[in-house]
């Protein structure tokens, strides 16, 4: 493996997907921040950028550690990273987008808050893609709303639906770092627990894992999180993904892979832990025997 | 209710609890920094300090915010806050360090790391508790090793030792922000789980609520977190016991109480979370139903 | 109401239902009498007829009390009833058995063994309920290897293929007395549970209630149960259409409908449950927090 | 191992308990026939006795079958097998009883209704266990409202008791059939599930052959269940202690052991549970994700 560090830092998000290279996003701002005290949960406006700009610039750079080699997500804005982006809930509003966006001569990335049923007025999500890909997005994908396993059946939906038409474009997913296969249409808002209640169904790094090695082998190239995702989860997609980029994110050097940091611990049953087998076939339990596995979404 | 802000900064640990003050410890640094990327779990050693200073800093920023009006955990050293402190697992160990402690002329705070089956030898709490305070120490409790309601449980049975053996001390109470009814003995590091997949397990902000509450009945003044607790979870407290104190924590600027800030959200179902009863009754979901509940403890 | 007891012994099935009669149908003989100690788990042959009469006829004694008025299961046979009846796992087969007693002149009823997924070739159950009927079925549904919830799901798709394809045919679901919302397309034997670790997902009488009243909103008219179906689950059903039907069965006069035998109760934390709203909302604990809510399929 | 059948029919309970024989105790008989339709739950009284004999019949013919070598259950009456046996939820109470059967010179056996924490009044098993002993009882143990590892905690104190208190008499355990370790002092009948939704908690054969194992190794020898043991629960007694007893019971002719009736299953994923390690380590799902693993108790 080649040493801590990348290359690649000052092409353009098209440049380098076309080039075959993996991009990681970064992860959860808003949640992530509203947890160290920054932001109000509720409108989740940014204000924390003028507020605490310290607090902000310490988390992108935990994100930047963790292998992250774009930052998109917390400014909202197009300006960055050359990318105009945008997310969507309904179809027809991201295919105007597009066609706006298409116009400043950049590269066109859209996602869509979309789970596998589709968009809120049911279009499909191999529909949407196709429709985003006609209308000239480069690069289409699905953003938060729905957990890693759920955001990835639509994404296989989405590719599906492209190849059905003959379309190309490159795949992005940033799923949620909560897991929510109990979603409804509306995604994690609309689940009881949303959004002061959701701990029990934080992902743990070796979910996150998974999730980047499916995301991978499903042909998405761009691979990040959204609400809930830390930087301890952004690489574990960098970590995962280690062989396929050539080189471990600088945060790695405090992280020994599949838990062999516990290979000296003195209790010998916790240093039975330090080994792959173990934490990718734990059944983690919640703790919580009075609390359901699953809930009915309020909407 | 006071201005954010808070009294008594100048003051020795002892004569606040002398004087009544609710005292809130701080929380994680260790687990915390590990998720931030700048810890290597296994031997736990506090480099951090020396390599990322700017992190470490960052994160007591957030504590302090939060309500913390101590700051002792990540350096394990007895020379701030004019106190001397010590974790132990051994009620015997516990006694020698209190009896050279004491010689040292500063009040002596001990916390055990047992549970309510008592320390490794069959050292009941409540026995912990009265040899701990013969010994000379003013301030006794627990840290860490176990979650917030078997915390309590150990606590209740100190306390009770205490008054059968006709004694007085100061209560402190550091709990971790996992739940772990279902330890044995040597507490979360004998979990299946310990450490990389204790996801389901954190606390939510209302389970410190309630924890925070039932240690302020139970007589605790001295209330904090340890692994596993976030910044939110240390306001929780502060939250929770702004009655008593008089004042709220400077991050609770940006959080209204009991989810107060979702009442301007566009979704009706959404605003019908903004209430008090909603959250404290909430039985909250893992969205893992391949999961059990509870884990046998490995030792 | 009626009296208990109930008309319509003499006439056909097809007759019957023709009329808009309501037929609750019998439950479990197979996994019924092998917990009894009559029959034997793996090959499930049916030689108790022979070998253990009495408790045969206890066991048909004790579904026709509960309210059955056919009695068709234990004897896989077609000469009960005047009906020739079969269940199949494949669309195709089941097409040519019906074409076969299409020419006993009696009327037909052919039960599959799918879920929502459709059959083993994949023909989906909307698909495979017009082939039958095209092929002269007059009743049609399923039976068996689904639990009640997932059996309506595949009840609403036959209906809806039906309906598209401007066919009409009678209704019939017999569903397992199990929950099995995890099945995979060949039904509960392939759940790592069965056949004898499936207590945790016995249904109770209220979820058989909650079926029988869907399956007749549906338009389902024969409805009835298969393996883990007890007597008290085919009441159940006898109990909640007793208003459509203007009867109840024999066996209620030792039931107070939702509860009401506890009114009684000495302790009135336990009266208090003598009321319908307590056993519609209740959510039953399993009592094995090591255990999880869902497994997954071996095939 | 010895054939089908056993000795001992005709000797009284105390001298079979003296020889060292192993007794299997019958099952539940209210809690059976109201789900067969034959008793009304909430006053529960044994009237199906007069109306409804042959369904009773039928009941005892299967606990026979499954192994059960003494019938007294339902009766509640002294009569039979020459044993003066009561049920208690107060020591006192049961001690006034002993001394007065003493008196007829039968051997006294009393199992009393409590769990770990003792009696209404606060009396501990290990002291209860002495007092009955010392009043003459010859066989002590506990019955009902407990299931089977609550059960067992309780005869493990009772048994510590006299060892301390220097005192001998036979052990006696009837469990319940369902799992309880969510139980207060009050038992079964708190937990909101009782008696309408106690489904999901109902012990699998395995379940039930590990406690009896757990049992015998405690040194208990009269073995039984209470409600929600149905035949198949006494057959798993009996099957489990066959080596120590030296037969199978008639009902294992339709048994194999240990799952071994499914090697001849057409589908090989099937075949492989049909040995030992499979059905001792399945942890088997509720097929229930929304709800929960234990439950609070009413009182």
């Amino acid at each position: 493996m080649a040493p801590v560090g990348g290359p690649g830092a000052k092409k353009g998000i098209l440049e380098r997907l076309d080039s075959g290279e993996v991009v990681v996003g970064d992860g959860s701002f808003l949640i992530t921040l509203e947890k160290r005290g920054y932001v109000k949960a509720g409108l989740w406006t940014p204000e924390a950028i003028v507020d605490h700009p310290d607090a902000v610039r310490q988390l992108h750079m935990e994100f930047l550690r963790a292998g992250s080699n774009v930052m998109q997500t917390f400014t909202f804005s197009a300006s960055e990273d050359n990318m105009g982006s945008k997310y969507f809930e309904h179809a027809e509003e991201a295919v105007w987008a597009v066609e706006v966006l298409k116009e400043s001569g950049k590269p066109v990335a859209v996602t869509m808050c979309i789970g596998p049923d589709g968009d809120m007025c049911g279009v499909k999500p191999g529909e949407c893609a196709v429709k985003l890909v006609k209308a000239g997005a480069a690069i289409v994908g699905v953003n938060c709303r729905f957990g890693p396993s759920t955001s990835l059946k639509t994404m296989k939906l989405m590719k599906e639906g492209l190849q059905a038409a003959g379309l190309q474009a490159h795949l992005i997913v940033q799923s949620l770092g909560f897991h929510t296969p109990d979603c409804g249409k509306g995604g994690v808002v609309d689940l009881p627990e949303y959004p002061f209640g959701l701990e029990p169904r934080v992902a743990t790094r070796w979910d996150i894992q998974k999730y980047a090695r499916e995301a991978y082998n499903l042909g998405v190239r761009y691979i990040g999180g959204c609400c809930g995702f830390e930087p301890y989860h952004i690489r574990a997609i960098a970590e995962e993904l280690a062989p396929e980029r050539g080189f471990l994110p600088p945060a790695s050097e405090k992280h020994g892979s599949w838990g062999s940091g516990l290979n000296m611990h003195t209790k010998p049953w916790i240093r039975a832990r330090a080994r792959r087998e173990y934490w990718e076939n734990l059944l983690p339990a919640s703790g919580r025997p009075f609390c359901p596995s699953l809930s009915q979404p309020d909407a």
